[in-house]
């Protein structure tokens, strides 16, 4: 916890920015010199995060339009510092003077207002907002292509459950979840259970209400010996990093807490070669990684998003000023759900931890070959 | 993930030793001066997590007395580093040499034998053994006293579920959870269902089998305004700090996992004023934190452990020299299930991760005023 | 060493931007909230530095004009992070492309272009730029502000030596130095000297040379107890971080290198009472700093810069493709000696650092009450 | 300066210990796995700077018997953390009682009675006695030890200056320089210059006083490319590792000071084919480093030491109680100057550096291959 705003030490970001401020942005350092990146790399990733989607997002309009501004020459990673950033437009600050003196239920605004003496920018949750995830997709967009294009390294996230309406992957290959996950609004590979899912936000959403999840990621072809003990385990650096995301309450990797009601015999992942002669497991309880590295199997994790704490009807809450309840209402523009535009930011919160860690692990070099 | 073997940044420790080696130790970066410490409050609570103290626990036999070699002076903190250790003497080291090429499943033999090429230190698990945590819980004894004489902070753990059987605590006071807790073997405080616990471990055990379970940990009396968003919320450092205890596989705060099945009218907690007229919330579904901010209600969350590794029966693993099949005997003196001996270990690392926050938040000063 | 982009771990700084990129700038991380900062108190420091004020300085003409693009909110900091930032509009890059191969003595091309194996952005310096250090001014006028309103602590750099000619400061007061020192283009209180060196200057530029020189820093109104032992001392602090500005090539606090002469009779400071009852010493051999604490003396300590490398007439190197030796030109537009505007960058680390130790003592809150 | 008491961030080392505690060690992260280390590799060195081997140094007697109690197996490193320690046995702490309120000149007596509120160890000056070099000794063995291996590094430093007499070197060829520097009692590779700074110490101890001085250090085959920029560069962190050793006031690369008289034309570096083809500079004013990189000639710097603070004769001081001058006596046994003492400790010092950026660089892997 040296720095609260940077997060990663041989990939890491540093970010800043505030919802209603002028801007978002990160600077990455330790990127590997000699990576192509271009705008629309992350642009193509930033879209996906992006409100005013589909229905089952804020109707906020924003372009979220990319900036890198400095560490590439020449269309290339050059191993200097990297900024990235996108310019605010539509805010809507009026919006949240009120909060200061009645909290919002579920939202940082209490615990900011005392830890910050008021002085913090509370406009649209400043800093506490889900828009500061726009920067861990540009960090992450950039790590995605390191990983892929070094070790071919290949993360896919996706919504898992919704509401309480669980997909059925069992009959997905991890081609058609990867493929599947982003042609519906839900991103949830099981086209069926998305249209479930779909019909449940807008329900919620007309009433007023709004709800949780589960995102599902899995990281493929991931060479054994990533992650590096004790303090920095594979579990120890990605639960760290995703729950920087906000609404994110909890996390389990493999069999997870199931796994805490088998036995031993039962949890145990047995060692077998595979037909490509590799060590394998026959099943994957671990998700991946034993004594917090990585194994070779894929990384598996699975991510509870509260509902989201914004929410149309009133609510009860307190007015600081006198202490005395009061009604609220939450005007603002707000998503049913934070779980579908949370998948890619999960997915790039999870790369440049493994980036981190691979380059660490010396898996990855300083200098990108041609 | 500056250093891998050290976690905190203002109150910090430093582990190193192995299971067989000479010693397992610490040493404590960042404590203020003017604290009263002595061996025996550091002992209290390494007793609780030594090896042999019940028919629950592995057979092997440590004194695990603490020796504090610097730091200290006229019985109180002094502002430098203390350095704790134990030294090791019941280690049967011949046990383990196999495991090399015959990895143990669910065991970090595999992946550290590729990461370090051979050359890790193998006996025992090394520095993937469970006894590692005695270093967290002497540095954790000493945050725990750190926080309970500056703030008045207390923290709780105990055994919330094992091997699928669960606790009602519902009927419970907070002091009758945190006075039975270490009354029975399981560090249940249901005292009924401790006694089923028992009797599965002890049943399990005899068939060479093992089990997992919850830890759940409560905090009580958290100033509001502690955790530094927006890497370094409670839940982030207290999640890779808890995934630094070997075997833990899922945390979760609050509603956690459940929660993400409710909807925002029902999981959003309502602010309210107290009896003593004090901010506090109607329910705790956020764990007491809000944008990874403490908001002055208890911190709660659940560790899942997955059931102990290494079991009696024969299991299939194998023979990396030959990448054939072959069946395996793992002898040793094993836990069979973990989750009674993480229980102090649980409270010593969120000591250490509260600490560390508090420091940095401005809630404890570098030297304590007598 | 954590982030080579990033220093201070308190009050901490990440920079950003290349000479001919599309801008420089910095993120200022750990900054108290509730400090007044507008944007023409970073550029009152910006244009004390910033090209093409005078005769004696590079005329590559930037207008360095500083936006500060988060962090701020109603005037203030919040405690978020603050991006600050100038736009490069000047760059003639042209001139640098053949240094990749004919390295210029005295400058980084040649070790840059073997460890980013040529893909580092070598126009105009890229990173390697006194240009860069913009970005340090940027943060150290927020610090500067900082340690000015809570502490009242001043700190006030001037050239001490250039090109062999010395001020003579004994005959003024600290106020008539701080007053004088930008009076002139050399930035020296001694004006009859700067004079001096000011010919000196225009002579060597005229024949195509350059020139090196000695900066000084005193620091008043520490209080004492500031400085981390044994690694964050204030000596170790302040060096790393003036060791960060180009051209840097030597450091010396007190009595310095001639103090080495000196017995410890002679050295030693006794300490005395002042006239107002403080614990003073009678003289200052130690800077002000025993043990790497602050004493309450003034912080002293000079700086060695070493001749500008970029000279105009003409110079041998290796072609690098072909290992011969060649005649190099190096036209642009370069600093006959980057002493007079290397002032104001020392003043600002030199702020940075003591505002990050003096947050790490406890001696500013994390809240500036009002 | 994140923990005060760790430096470095791949090859890093965490100090702790005290003058006249039980012991004084450091815990070493990062040494890479499949370096041999030895007790006796250590001894080596920690015996070159233990006291009481001459007239020129304390007679305080202290075996200094190192022992490595983690991080070792089969006489190899694995990866873990690596702590060694010796055991205090001599001292002498009643003479230390009275300085808390009567504080010894040019100690830091007096701003650590301030920062700890009188709560440090002050015996024998607790955390800021010389004595705390031990550890820096344990810690740079390693490193040299695989500076040496693995790139063939070769660290040499050597008595510069002594009480203002210069050694003569430019008549020795640097393996002389190497195997004269310990074949003296000052460390000195000039033979007959030593003889005349043996009297001059001679002479001062009997007369109560002691003596400063510069040690030189040098580091041959250096690869190009080694140095992080911009806040990592090799000056900054040799800078303030060196800073950290008790007694240091001034340090200076290449030409250093004097160089800051020079023109660029005299100063700049050409380049040129070295015998071999290689590209080396003609001159090496820049200490072998250009935009904080290694250029593949020797780093060449120098430091400057004070003359010892303790000295036997009477100084005058204040009494914090009575705020009254009065007379102090330094009884204790105590060096007459710290310079030969301190040779070694710079050569670990600027091993640890060098391996840690080494290591940062991709210059040595995390395993080394046999």
């Amino acid at each position: 916890m040296s720095l609260p705003n940077t997060i990663g030490s041989r990939f890491a970001f540093t970010s800043f920015g505030e919802s209603h401020g002028r801007c978002v942005g990160v600077v990455i350092d330790g990127c590997p010199a000699g990576l192509n990146v271009t705008e629309s790399d992350v642009q193509k990733l930033l879209d996906l995060r992006k409100p005013g989607q589909s229905i089952v997002t804020t109707q906020r309009s924003e372009q979220d339009k990319v900036e890198i501004i400095s560490g590439l020459f020449n269309g290339m990673t050059t191993g200097a510092p990297i900024c990235l950033l996108i310019w605010n437009s539509d805010q809507r600050s009026s919006d949240y003077q009120k909060f200061r003196n009645t909290p919002r239920p579920g939202h940082a605004d209490y615990p900011a207002f005392v830890k910050y003496a008021g002085l913090n920018d509370y406009r649209g949750g400043g800093r506490f907002s889900g828009r500061i995830t726009a920067g861990y997709v540009m960090a992450g967009s950039v790590a995605l292509k390191l990983l892929g294009e070094t070790l071919g390294i290949r993360i896919v996230a996706y919504t898992k459950e919704l509401g309480g309406i669980t997909a059925d992957l069992s009959k997905l290959s991890s081609d058609e979840i990867s493929e599947n996950r982003y042609s519906n609004d839900v991103r949830c590979p099981d086209q069926k259970v998305a249209e479930k899912m779909k019909e449940l936000i807008v329900r919620e959403r007309g009433r007023g209400d709004s709800l949780g999840g589960i995102v599902e990621c899995v990281t493929t072809n991931m060479p054994p010996g990533i992650g590096e003990p004790i303090f920095s385990s594979i579990e120890a650096e990605l639960a760290k990093s995703i729950f920087s995301i906000p609404a994110v309450k909890g996390i389990e990797f493999g069999s997870g807490f199931s796994g805490s009601k088998l036995k031993g015999s039962e949890n145990n992942d047995v060692f077998v070669k595979s037909p490509e002669g590799r060590v394998v497991t026959k099943t994957n309880n671990s998700g991946g990684i034993l004594g917090g590295i990585s194994i070779g199997m894929p990384i598996v994790f699975r991510v509870a998003f509260k509902p989201a704490s914004s929410i149309a009807s009133a609510q009860r809450t307190l007015d600081l000023s006198t202490m005395e309840e009061k009604e609220l209402i939450v005007p603002g523009r707000h998503d049913p759900t934070v779980v579908p535009r949370a998948v890619p930011v999960v997915e790039c919160m999870t790369a440049c931890v493994i980036a981190d860690l691979a380059i660490a692990g010396g898996f990855i070099p300083r200098v990108l070959k041609k």
